[in-house]
């Protein structure tokens, strides 16, 4: 046997002598409490005994205080598992796996399920095997599950590194990493299949591999019926579930179909309203329902709260607040194969949030393996500051632009123009077309009808590609800014009312090696370094990040003019080729329904 | 990868492309029918379409119809998926797997979990492994979970041979071996932890290592509560499940702890009704309760039914159709882990029983892979006769006993005798006492008051043991019966009037290498020769079985004037030392409860 092995068998059997013996005790009672149970879906009055890692009792645990035993009161209070988010991706806070848990652990969460899709696109295996070692040190649980392929739709997009059904067994193997996540070959289903079976090859090889070693596969299927809802669940070879689902009825025929519904409630995309109601009007059996939050920024983490907040949400659309936790507690442990938590009985890891109000769920204290580690919304104890390797740093390789760089020019005075429509707080969007000016052969945008430049730029040094076309929505009336962060391919997308500005911006962020900056007349007005793979800081805690995200945001509406809130996280969305319906990476407009190439000028 | 992982990854492929493409359809549309989903629990009208031996679509299915696509009209019948019978012993029907799954499948089980404990505690290793064989030619599916240790009480029975830790490493990575079943340790928790701590020590190394390369842990708890059924949980180290509860008490408590609840519903242990009030009377969640035979005879199976009829009795009990049929899939498919069936949707094996009637739980066609392999109660395609290796015959060394065996020798000419009561339908028994006759220092039973012999013969050549006591309950006026079936160890009991009796029908089964015999005022009245470990004929068909069965009990009723049904069966259970209260093993008379050895005489 594994020394890992020998010594669960050693823990367990430690266990085994408190509970046989008549001299042994329990390190922690919480007692007076109700516990809620998720597999029978009760709460009653039961204590929770705890030894070392694993909770010894639930139930009647008076025989096993002993002089050394820690007592606590939690009458009045309700004991829960910790939660679980089961799809999060890191890199949409900007923020390390220390300082995110730093802020999401007080909340009850104490299993981060995360995607390193964001950074497996910019650096590859490098940058996902960089994270997978953070995901060691942290006090709670964090897993990942690893994109398959890089890019999505390697014909529209340009990622840092191509992965592929090559990488898996590597990093399938490699600690942390229990599956694949974000498959996503399906999601413009008939034409990924005729245009690019190859991918469908692939994929088929990695998930099953996948499987066949007991690995889970994740993914996303929006607006997928039918045979093509069919085919994409076959390709994932097993067990697998969806985190892109916005109506009822998708949420309704993916539970059908087996597929388990991640309903996402995140800072942008927030879809579990809709979903719910396949639970709350039809009836539906939840046990393969889940919440999850896919992105959160720091902002909401700090003030508004993580699963727990969600949970909450969940209860205020009318469901039972048992079966509420039971979607972020049991259902996403049975999903995972989580056989060691996700429940309170013996022997499982004593992961406990203490609930002080069941209705706001207000999380007065939080237990990871058996540690107190949160108490009213703090940390209690200390997670250092986690410094990346140089390996994950400088992913910026290009030099900077000109203005003629991100120009569309068009004959004559007027040209008609294909437009993204921006949809708030969805990842998809729309299309729109508008007669622009167009002056010295270069069309302007045209800001009284909140038509913008958009541009993504090839960041990796691979081939320098610029796409560019118009977008509407963000309501600015002047200036431009622009990120490195750019679903899911991560080059440099830039939104603005001038070239001259957007060409600034792109270029501080090239400076940068990666981050945030915005411009307005001729001026960087501010910026945000994020030097990990171009996608996360290493260098401020999740309390600055937020505060300088804030700012950033601020500045960008009030000084540029623009509407929408979070304008980062939703432009870095403009560029998801995989999310209908028209989108901007370096190659160009992409008409994602139909996986081609638009031009930006009709006709 | 593995060839198996490259054949299964191709033929996800090949639905893919039926799925995708125009010119390529389904081998069997059944349609017209009522889907039973037991994800969402809802029925509804949709058809399966199945390609090779998946699913490949769960509703519309026309466009998939080509014309060579087998077309089955299942209007006003429901579609479910296939049966799994989450805990049974081939053994307890004395069939082959062949056998046993010739009369089970027609009912709708597509799916059988074994427990090979009566071999493995005849024939160690060598015995499981040739069942393991047997287990890959069968059209369904059939698994093994192993036992971790035989005897399950070293100190108290004598086995063929003794497994443990050591052999768990080459068991469970045998194929058809999904984990350890009947893990009973603690089923006399303070006793034998007191007595045999290192027992405990041994099973904890084995579960351990099970489920650290993914298996799971049966196991059984009758009667544990509180911190005995905690030290139980944590000795099965994860996912773990209970088949010996009898209580509904038991059940909300196991289900409340994690325990999957395996509701035991067979030919003589019926806990069901019991049980299932946990659900109907309290409203627990019920996705980690399960139904489970245990043990079945060939007689049942062929008139009653298999785990439709078990279904059937639970949704008499007051379950919905819906909840029941869940018990017997999705519910036990997310225990194992079997990602591949237990639903109905795309990818999933084609494991479907059609159902005219759901009431009465009628089974119309069984599929098992796509392949209709049942319909209307009978196979459509033939199974044929396994003969078992010469290696699992013989079971029998030892040579014939002596009448002066099987006395119980007292003085005076009365005696107080310790006396086990029978208790019909139950593997539990009670405790009596009477006085009995003594003539020539030999007690006798007495027929009158229904206080017979009672002998367990170690059959195996290791220590020549016979253990003797009383027994209260079968009603026999005359002659006596034996058999080497004889749970856990399978030593030879015997039950008899008289001495001379008993003595005859031991050397019986003695002779024919293992069996059942009956014998009355000096002669053999009928026997069955069980050569496969003294437990299994593979050289009768079910059917024959059944009826030489039949015939069998017929005679032990009407010529010996037993009053039990399956007298063999309710026999082979007073060996069973792991259940309370008083049994018989080759070592004397047991007091479970407080695991020692009782002499048949008081004072």
């Amino acid at each position: 046997m594994k020394p890992d092995v020998i010594k669960k068998a050693m823990e367990y059997r430690e266990l085994i002598d408190v509970l046989m013996s008549d001299f042994n005790y329990a390190d922690i009672v919480l007692y007076g409490g109700n516990v809620i149970n998720v597999i029978t879906r009760e709460a009653y009055k039961a204590d929770v005994a705890i030894k070392g890692k694993h909770i010894l009792v639930v139930g009647e645990s008076e025989k096993l205080i002993g002089n050394d035993t820690l007592v606590i009161d939690v009458s009045g209070k309700f004991i829960s598992p910790g939660f679980i988010d089961s799809h999060m991706h890191f890199e949409s806070s900007m923020l390390t796996i220390s300082e995110f848990s730093r802020l999401s652990i007080p909340s009850g969460t104490t299993t981060l399920v995360a995607d390193p899709h964001e950074i497996g696109n910019a650096l590859g295996p490098v940058g996902m095997l960089a994270m997978a070692d953070e995901a060691s040190v942290t006090p709670n649980h964090v897993h990942l599950v690893v994109p398959a392929l890089t890019p999505d739709c390697p014909q529209l997009e340009t990622a840092g590194v191509d992965v592929s059904s090559k990488d898996m067994a590597m990093l399938l193997n490699y600690k942390n990493i229990i599956g694949i996540g974000e498959l996503q070959g399906f999601s413009n289903a008939k034409h990924v299949y005729r245009n690019t079976p190859e991918i469908i090859t692939d994929l088929v090889a990695s998930t099953t591999y996948a499987t066949s070693i007991g690995k889970v596969v994740d993914g996303n299927a929006p607006e997928l019926f039918g045979s093509e809802l069919a085919a994409h669940i076959i390709s994932t070879g097993g067990r697998c579930s969806c985190h892109e689902t916005t109506t009822k009825e998708e949420c309704v025929e993916k539970l059908r179909q087996g597929v388990y519904v991640f309903m996402r409630e995140g800072s942008t995309q927030r879809n579990m309203a809709e979903c719910i109601r396949a639970i709350t009007e039809d009836g539906l059996d939840s046990r393969r329902a889940i919440l999850a939050t896919d992105d959160m920024v720091a902002e909401d983490l700090e003030n508004l709260g993580h699963m727990n907040e969600i949970v909450k949400r969940t209860i205020a659309e009318g469901v039972d607040p048992l079966e509420a936790i039971q979607m972020v507690t049991i259902n996403p442990a049975t999903y995972f194969g989580f056989d060691d938590r996700g429940v309170l009985a013996p022997g499982k890891l004593a992961d406990i949030a203490i609930i002080s109000d069941l209705k706001n769920m207000t999380i007065d204290a939080v237990f990871v393996e058996g540690n107190l580690v949160a108490a009213k919304g703090q940390m209690v104890i200390d997670i250092p500051k986690y410094v990346y390797p140089n390996t994950v740093k400088n992913s910026v390789k290009r030099g900077p632009i000109s203005k003629d760089d991100l120009e569309i020019n068009a004959s004559g005075s007027m040209a008609t123009v294909r437009c993204i429509e921006l949809i708030p707080d969805q990842n998809l969007s729309g299309s729109l077309e508008f007669d622009l000016k167009v002056k010295n052969g270069v069309v302007l945008p045209n800001t009284s009808e909140d038509v913008l430049g958009i541009a993504c730029v090839e960041r990796y040094g691979r081939n320098g590609n610029i796409g560019k076309a118009f977008v509407k929505g963000f309501g600015m009336t002047s200036g431009a800014f622009a990120e490195s962060v750019a679903h899911d391919t991560h080059n440099i997308i830039a939104v603005g009312t001038n070239m001259e500005d957007m060409t600034l911006a792109v270029n501080r962020v090239i400076e940068m090696g990666g981050g945030l900056a915005i411009a307005d007349r001729g001026r960087i007005l501010d910026e945000l370094r994020l030097p990990v793979g171009g996608l996360i800081t290493d260098e401020l805690t999740g309390s600055e990040v937020s505060r300088k995200i804030k700012e950033l945001e601020n500045t960008v509406k009030t000084k540029l003019g623009c509407k929408v809130h979070a304008p980062f996280m939703h432009l870095s969305f403009l560029a998801l080729s995989t999310s209908p319906k028209w989108k901007i990476t370096d190659k160009g407009l992409i008409d994602v329904n139909n996986f081609r190439i638009l031009d930006p000028i009709k006709d």
